[in-house]
């Protein structure tokens, strides 16, 4: 008998031998039916090894992260069976599954795939699929694995002669057999629906001089309605792309000139970027924050100094060297080490405390151009940045206020959805961590307590911290329910420490401050972007570029749409007047498409009775009425979506 | 007889060998009195040297800056003459004047001179000033020169040996003798004060491996009562220096560690600069500006495109290379090649512009450490800049809207007193100018017009606008009569050449825009310093840091002293109360040494009937009021200084 510990902590005996899918059949039937993948004290096994020892067995299905990656790998295969029987004689290189999918990269010889082939591809692997066939693993000799491909593959046959005879495996399924490490679905006839989404060229071993092979992209699930949904949101993220977004609405721009990575911001996107910290300013005004201004160079000893030299130093923005002094600067990757600078500028006792300096600190962080992806992953962006500096009595109540200031920031821009997850040391390995126990646990506790009281739905990482402190971090759900990590809160007892930064207690010596680093947006660019692909674009009234479009039914009302607009203009409405010689409707679908969220229409009866017709982004019909209504209407929309804060 | 031309076009006729004394005295005695210096077919002459020759002769007095200079150069003489009698054995190097004053630098071999000597120093030279010695020019060949130096005076003969012979000139004063070009006034008696001002110690030739000389520095004026206001005025500047005044109200500090040059502005300046920007960008709104945000980086092509690393590239911040992709680039010392490049985002119409692009972009321009100098010279500055791509057709509008602009920047800010530069071409070397000639006639007309327009007091300098076009800036006279140069308007043909910026014009055809460059403040570093030495800190109310402060007179009206300052911030005034357990006195004595433009003052009285005391900075008494008359007394202070626009 072996003794089988599962996540829950409950252990069960079994005779030696027993597969996960026979463990997981034991805990019920239901639950067996969708175990598709199984981890054996930390590696990855198939459902049907047998398990020869005591351990720990955690079983995985479609909803873990370790399932789909079975799944998808496993689809690889079938995905290689499929172009194998589609294509004699093409030579498979390696297929792994990756966030959305899997692919392989293959060798079609004189071949191509191009997308009127996906369809053939696609019925090929359901056919595989209905088979139901097991995958099967088995270890062979580096010799007999050489031979097997010899003089058929010399892509396999190089990747097997860099691996440990004895560590080689292959796995079968129906007429197929791949050099794999295993990690399968029990058979092919859980994959219900593939589509095969993309053809594209990849180097071999990702070397641009050697050969290019043809990297086949898909996705596969476990039921048909996934795929649909899939699809439609690879639909919908494609409209909400806010790098097509941002240039539809002209919002940002790149130059290749001026360099990769480096956005530049159009008046469009340069007000509502304002907007945001704007109303980020008022509201750490009313918190007691005070706003700095710091250069976005430091000296290299400063970030020596702070450890980022440590950090970035040899893999980002090279130091800028001086003509005639021998100085040497760098492009600043933090804010902090200047704020820490500030704080040192004069002696503070404890009564002084805390200070809260924030900046909206342009940063600089080099990132291969291959990396690069919008205003998502930039070379520089701006930080909403602010470091507390204070005593250990105020960290609880600093931690928490700074949590009530994120949640205004989400509320009042429409994130509903979020998680946090609070990142605490691993118990296991305390030398990993700098600064005293003591602080530690009061940094952790503080944490973990604020969270607690503004009731967050949170989870715990041990051993998430980073090595100077505890850390608090925000995932918001987008419309589309994609994830993304927003701000962040951070206890820091090490910078501090390496500025020598002191406070006069009231017991009149010397003390060492605490360090709260915050940034609810994280950084304009980003934060920017994950609202345009939130909101696709129809941001909240309060912020959105242009508020009203004034549309004239032809020349002769042009006169009343000016009139109109002053009156808007003076009650502060971002508003614009259409007075092209076009269409009405033209002139609507533009401001649709422009996303205005209200139209006014003026004619010969507005301009009679002095009203307005207005109409609402989407199409719904608010009616005809007085501009003050409007104006009303506004206003009250932007107090409703605007939340409190104090 | 010989035709003499003075500077009003009137040309009069004398004997050969007339001096220009006598030709002063034949336009009035008066005038004559008051002449102390020439220049004669622009050569600076005595005022005894005899004309030979038609030609244009201008005569100056003490008012003109070439009067100044004979003036201080021959009281370096003076100053020399002194040295020699007081220090037998000096040896003399040279001695000219600078923009205020004069120096000489001198050999003491072991003799020094200290503070304590200065009045002894400022004696002898008196008492020579009223021997009223002629000063007397005469030419020496280069062996006669050397002879009377040899042995004696090393320095002199090292200069002599550099002189061409036939160019090397004496000149005498009592029993006085110096190597000289010339240029002094008639005769000692002219100088009626003197001031030794400080000894420094200055390298032979300024290079430091040769020996240290003595700098004797001081000043001279031809009346008693001038000096008096000039040492006044020293006074006065030295307790306005900006970097004083910018410690004491905290408003910026600099970090050895972040580097020299580079300031850190603490949350009183953060605000007050915030307020700056937010009171130039409510105008820029009106006036039709919108904000973009770029990058401080660009690649090393950029500027190698607009021409910027040609003039900066060697001599400022090297390149900043990257680890993995051999990119470089530089941090930015101008914010133009940026808005080019946002102009070309995507194409205009002629009916689309004018663009006005702004920016608060900081800047950085590497400067010597030697020459760096509180916030007027450091290394990165913040620019209001902005770039208006127009038509042809649109400069004369633009110009005088921006010159508008600039008057309603110095109106609401205190500067009454400025005056108005136009550079334009030197039309004798029309090849060192870009672009057409016909352009550069528009442009500089348009400049004129609107100058005359807007009824500046200007003065026209040919020869003085940058290659690419010609530009208007702006001098203000502070508060002690210092000049600084502020605002610049600036034409610009190239760079729109350079970038081949474009826009469809009503042909339909492409055309280039021009681009004006502009910044009212010229950068909030230089501005917000220039603004504290006018005011000496007391800034107009609407921008200071903090307008009231509160002092109960004890601590029984603190809470009293709470509710008014609740009453103030919710009118949006910005108020603190003193509630240290100090007098009262010191409380104001601090208070006004903080420059709070009001002091409230609380006790028993107020809190009974619910008013305030107000006391203004400076003492002037404004009784005891109820808060609301307090809000609208600051309220119409400010709408009175702030002028408006628009």
């Amino acid at each position: 008998m072996i003794n089988i510990t599962l996540p829950d902590g409950s252990v069960r005996s079994y005779k030696k031998s027993v597969t996960p899918y026979e463990v997981a059949l034991d805990i019920s039937e239901g639950f067996a039916r969708n175990v598709i993948s199984a981890k054996f004290n930390d590696t990855i096994i198939e459902t049907s090894t047998p398990l020869q020892k005591d351990g720990s067995l955690v079983l995985y299905t479609w909803k873990d992260d370790e399932g789909k990656t079975a799944f998808w790998h496993s689809s690889a295969h079938v995905l290689a069976q499929a172009l194998e029987e589609l294509y004699p004689g093409v030579k498979l290189w390696v297929g792994p599954a990756i966030e959305n999918g899997f692919y392989y990269d293959v060798d079609l010889g004189d071949d191509t795939i191009s997308e009127k082939d996906f369809n053939t591809i696609e019925a090929k692997m359901m056919e595989i699929a209905r088979g139901k066939y097991d995958f099967k693993m088995r270890d062979v000799s580096k010799a007999d694995a050489l031979a097997y491909y010899k003089g058929k593959n010399e892509y396999k046959v190089d990747l097997i002669q860099n691996l440990e005879d004895g560590t080689i495996s292959f796995c079968d399924h129906s007429t197929f057999t791949d050099l794999c490490r295993g990690g399968h679905v029990p058979n092919t006839g859980i994959i219900k629906a593939v589509k095969i989404l993309s053809v594209a060229g990849a180097y071999y071993k990702g070397d641009e001089n050697e050969k290019q092979l043809t990297r086949v992209y898909g996705i596969s699930f476990p039921k048909q309605k996934d795929l649909t949904e899939y699809l439609h949101l690879l639909e919908e993220a494609k409209k909400r792309d806010h790098r097509k977004l941002g240039k539809e609405l002209e919002l940002f721009t790149f130059s290749q000139k001026v360099g990769q990575g480096l956005p530049l911001w159009l008046p469009k996107g340069a007000a509502l970027r304002e907007r945001l910290e704007n109303f980020l300013k008022a509201a750490q005004k009313k918190a007691g924050y005070e706003m700095v201004v710091t250069p976005h160079i430091g000296q290299k000893e400063l970030y020596v100094t702070s450890g980022h030299y440590a950090k970035y130093g040899e893999d980002s923005f090279q130091p800028i060297s001086t003509p005639a002094e021998g100085e040497e600067f760098l492009l600043k990757p933090m804010n902090c080490p200047h704020h820490c600078e500030i704080f040192k500028h004069k002696p503070f006792s404890y009564k002084d405390l805390p200070k809260r300096y924030a900046e909206f600190g342009t940063v600089y962080r080099y990132e291969q151009s291959g990396e690069l992806h919008g205003l998502t992953r930039v070379r520089g962006f701006t930080q909403d940045d602010a470091h507390i500096f204070c005593t250990p009595e105020h960290l609880d109540s600093e931690f928490k206020e700074v949590i009530d200031l994120v949640l205004y920031v989400f509320g009042s821009l429409g994130f509903e959805n979020f998680t946090a997850q609070v990142s605490i040391r691993d118990p296991k390995t305390p030398e990993k961590y700098i600064g005293s126990v003591e602080n530690w646990e009061k940094a952790e506790n503080a944490i973990l307590n604020a969270a607690k009281d503004k009731n967050l739905d949170y989870a715990v990482v041990e051993g998430e911290a980073a090595f100077y402190g505890p850390k608090l971090d925000f995932m918001v759900k987008d419309a589309l329910g994609r994830k993304w990590q927003l701000g962040t809160i951070q206890v820091d007892y090490t910078l501090p420490e390496r500025f020598d930064l002191t406070y006069k207690g009231s017991d009149n010596e010397l003390h060492r401050p605490i360090m709260i680093h915050r940034a609810p947006f994280g950084s304009m660019e980003r934060f920017v972007a994950i609202l345009l692909e939130h909101t696709g674009g129809n941001f909240p009234l309060w912020l959105t570029p242009e508020q009203v479009m004034i549309i004239s039914i032809s020349e002769k009302y042009e006169k009343y749409a000016q009139k109109v607009l002053n009156l808007l203009e003076n009650d502060e409405i971002r508003a614009l007047a259409d007075d092209r010689n076009e269409t009405v409707g033209k002139k609507i679908r533009e401001a649709e498409m422009t996303k205005f969220p209200y139209m006014i229409i003026v004619g010969e009866e507005e301009e009679a009775n002095n009203t307005i017709t207005v109409r609402k982004h989407g199409g719904e019909e608010i009616g005809t009425i007085k501009v003050k209504e409007f104006v009303d209407l506004i206003n009250n929309e932007i107090k409703s979506s605007l939340k409190t804060f104090r």
